[in-house]
């Protein structure tokens, strides 16, 4: 059947759902109006309404969404049955720490590879990974399929890295590097920035502080 | 003087102008227009003068904004000036990730104290930090100011650690766990969902995909 392609700002709401009716599943709830689930996810009823059409999912009237099948539909467009392989370039802190994260296997998200420049780096194992050399990633990306790159290095190198994975092919950039990439259009960047996030928090318990 | 609080939607899109009018000032750009600052940003110019409009920085005719002005104006609002304390709950991969993060402590957010509950783990070091017993806490904030609790602890523990924190008085939470925290309305919290990052990025390279 063709679909029409859910768009990115629905795709941004999708994880939510799915997390709120995993959580209705696991409590025994296999029917939930637009409005109760609107409440669960601080948005609006014909918002909730809205989104579901864009996939083809209409509540009944008295009766409102069925929690099951809502739940395999949106893990259906989000994927969660496929296999995505990524690598990280950047062993760090950070790279050390996406690459030791279980849930992301568990979602279906397998890390294949981890990639650095420092030399005393070079072999350390992180889990069943081992480090390998940067410079060894044309011949790892001829060798093993990559649907995801994880950037987790330093600032000024961002550019260069994502110069080269994306002319070796790499078309899907998971960015923690706190700035702007600059990619094709036919590449998708998902960005993390730490440091806006944490700016964000900050900013807002002064402006509580101040009203006081 | 007396200030009108900036809205929290202006406030996410802050540490962003921030970053993009540091780039700036770095390479010498001393006015920009609102149209060019907006290009930038992936938003429109009439969005961009709205902002600034409410923090009181209006741009002249022909000469656009001043860099160096609205930089500082922006540095203040988001408290670059001032140093804020934040703890860290759980040392697993992620805890261990942050606290090993120099980039906080230079944006003016310093990391006094790491806690978990695996006794293996109490003890260990990173970088100039202790990892202390989750049950040492409360005599921790008694002693010490604390400004956020960044929560990576696991799913399951994440409800009890946060009913406790905020007990003893957190009142701002940068949550790691992948689920709605339930809070007092006094408690600010801001999500960093890597899972749910991760799934839209999925999400969007399959869809991609498909159109091919």
């Amino acid at each position: 059947m063709a679909q029409k392609p859910v768009s990115s700002t629905v795709i941004r709401r999708l994880p939510k759902y799915y997390r709120h009716l995993t959580s209705l599943r696991e409590i025994g709830i296999s029917n939930i109006s637009s409005k109760d689930l609107a409440k669960r996810m601080n948005i609006t009823a014909s918002q909730v309404k809205q989104d579901f059409s864009t996939f083809g999912c209409y509540g009944l009237q008295g009766y409102g969404y069925d929690v099951d099948f809502l739940h395999d539909r949106i893990g259906e467009i989000l994927g969660l049955d496929t296999t995505r392989h990524m690598i990280i370039i950047g062993a760090g802190s950070l790279g050390h720490a996406l690459a030791r994260h279980t849930e992301f296997e568990k979602r279906g998200f397998k890390v294949i590879g981890i990639f650095d420049t420092r030399s005393e780096l070079i072999g350390e194992e992180i889990g069943n990974l081992k480090i390998r050399h940067f410079d060894t990633i044309t011949e790892f990306l001829a060798q093993n399929k990559v649907d995801i790159a994880a950037l987790a290095v330093p600032e000024n190198h961002a550019k260069r890295v994502v110069e080269y994975i994306t002319g070796l092919g790499i078309k899907a950039i998971w960015n923690f590097v706190p700035m702007k990439l600059i990619t094709d259009n036919d590449v998708t960047v998902e960005n993390i920035h730490l440091i806006d996030s944490l700016l964000v928090l900050g900013c807002q318990i002064q402006d509580k502080t101040k009203k006081i």
